[in-house]
């Protein structure tokens, strides 16, 4: 066994292995243990723990208190079988001896503002364009000088495939939100923007588009994980909302509209968002009516207010050609989404109430993206 | 307490937060824990684990085989100080009861490979420019068509602050490769490439160029995390090493050139890898003289054969203006390393042999860019 050991590290490093990579083998984690194992109607978790009194999984589709423990089996190694919930991308951790824990098994990973968390995906009709396309565009992490903010931001910019060849096109652009504890790159991580946009187009089903993620905490220049100060903004200030949204539209649709091949009118410019994104889409477009043909907000209501009529009239006034709203059945937002359905209904504006089941998950706005991104601009 | 609790999540949900940020809370990470805590002199890491029986922590800094135990303290935090290192990037993980464990209060985090390992930075003169800068270019991840290895591949582009302004200005391109089990991201997450560019061109002390970050596997697509099917190539097989140059010099090069505005010339062209990736320089220097004027293999070597007078000398009579070699003195690849030394020198090929401490590491790869950095170019 030593011997096979000390063949295999001089293998790693005829090969170039770094120290990590030995690391990685020095540790044991042999090929033999494979997790998670996505079989027809389960899923089994497995994670090999010789020294651990208790071992237990979180898997997402139980639910935020859910806490399955596993049987410790042969070799040390811990499993549990779990029935296979409906298709779509889930996460989970293990917890050992009380500690959460990511599965070394399992290089899909996704970032929820400063949490890691491994991903699984249960395959079906639902997850298809979660998955990579064979045609992808471009993804970017770009910056822009907000002189209204005072710094340097940092966002991401996808333009579809083909961009760099079709160089006498021009393209529409959605300005994708993403919700609070979010950040630019929540949307491609969390919100599979990229595989569900190179899907889309590559079927035929969504018109070639440039999507632009910003960065919506007005503090903040980029993803905690860039390691920047932020500047602190006091989210009981009432400039807070408003501050990000007047960024956006003065000043990084200017940005993009010069940095890119992008249409310049308000027919070629969509808003999406969910939860907080979803307040910055309802906010932008009632501060800018006319700006932003199509409208989508996600996991998000609006309170009633004495201006809500006038506002909304504004809207309907300017023109707009999609306001397409999307909500989980169990959200705590849909109360809020039944005041901007009702409040539409009486302004007389024609728009689309989607429901689903589940509630304030990302489960639900990869399906909302997959869902409305067949609608804009056509 | 439970008031308290209720009182923020409740705090939680209004400013939008999602179900995974209530799952951190619930969990009960609080900010009382801090970890890791770099002081002048120590670093302290700490990690809550009420129900665990043995807690210790790896710090990459003392090997790949040490293992710092924790001692358990108040309210079950865990804790050890340690002497701290040379400034510089380390990495590190915890084991509890024997399973390797990220540290939940940190969001550094980078990828290599497969695994992910928390960073931690102690600040000093050699880790100035792996902050970020102030004035930052874009990092794009984006893809080529590879007609000779019959894959659609990813590449990471970078391009300098001002690229997007300076519409009529061209770029030389530094062609920058990982080694063995890295991909496409590992010079922008380990190897911290955008900031040591961002620092350099902003100080002065670098020409602003475009770096360009393939994927080095040739069977490959992408990145493991982006869970893309792999073609089989075999490693054995003479083709492997060169099927992977030939695309970059055939393929990838042509692509840059016309997809950013890049000085499609020699004097305009820096390779540079390291390892495998040092292997593909020295590949493609040969196969291809006067392609790269700069030519910058690190921590790799060359073996002695009896064409490589006959290969330098091509490289010679096509010219060069830098060949730069660099290698930590306790890498193992210094052996092979003189013999490219002594080989260019007696076949009277001027160039710099830039040795520094440590060995087979990241440590050095990024004190090599930060330093052969200054030379392109010029």
């Amino acid at each position: 066994m030593k011997k096979l050991i000390l063949a295999s590290i001089i293998a790693l490093f005829s090969i170039g292995a770094t120290a990590q990579e030995l690391n990685n083998f020095s540790f044991g984690r042999g090929p033999q243990v494979v997790s998670p194992e996505v079989l027809g109607d389960s899923v089994v978790f497995r994670l090999k723990a010789e020294y651990a009194t208790q071992v237990s999984v979180a898997p997402s589709w139980l639910g935020w208190t859910a806490n399955v423990p596993m049987q410790r089996g042969k070799d040390y190694v811990w499993e549990v079988k779990l029935p296979c919930p409906e298709p779509e991308i889930y996460t989970y951790n293990f917890f050992v001896d009380g500690v959460s824990v990511n599965d070394p098994q399992n290089y899909l990973v996704q970032r929820d503002g400063v949490r890691y968390l491994n991903m699984v995906l249960i395959p079906g009709e639902r997850t298809e364009n979660y998955k990579n396309a064979t045609k992808r565009g471009t993804v970017r992490q770009m910056w822009y000088d907000s002189e209204s903010l005072g710094i340097n931001r940092r966002m991401t910019v996808y333009t579809p495939y083909g961009y760099e060849k079709n160089t006498k096109q021009k393209y529409p652009v959605l300005y994708l939100l993403h919700g609070g504890g979010g950040d630019e790159e929540a949307w491609t991580s969390m919100g599979r923007a990229a595989q569900i946009l190179d899907n889309l187009i590559e079927k035929g089903q969504a018109v070639p588009m440039i999507v632009v993620m910003p960065n919506g905490n007005p503090g903040q220049q980029a993803a905690k994980p860039m390691d920047i100060e932020e500047k602190t903004i006091a989210y009981n200030d009432p400039a807070f909302a408003n501050a990000y949204v007047n960024s956006l539209v003065k000043e990084i649709i200017p940005f993009i509209e010069k940095n890119f091949r992008a249409i310049p009118k308000s027919s070629a410019r969509a808003i999406a968002g969910l939860s907080m994104g979803g307040g910055h889409t309802t906010s932008a477009t009632i501060l800018y009516p006319g700006t932003f043909d199509y409208i989508c907000p996600m996991s998000c209501g609006i309170r009633e207010s004495a201006e809500l009529d006038a506002q909304l009239q504004g809207i309907k006034k300017a023109g707009y050609k999609l306001y397409w709203i999307g909500c989980g059945v169990d959200d705590f937002a849909m109360p809020g989404t039944k005041v901007l359905d009702e409040a539409l209904k009486r302004n007389g504006m024609e728009h689309t109430l989607y429901t689903s089941g589940g509630g304030h998950e990302w489960k639900n706005w990869r399906l909302y993206l997959n869902t409305f991104g067949k609608l804009l601009f056509k």
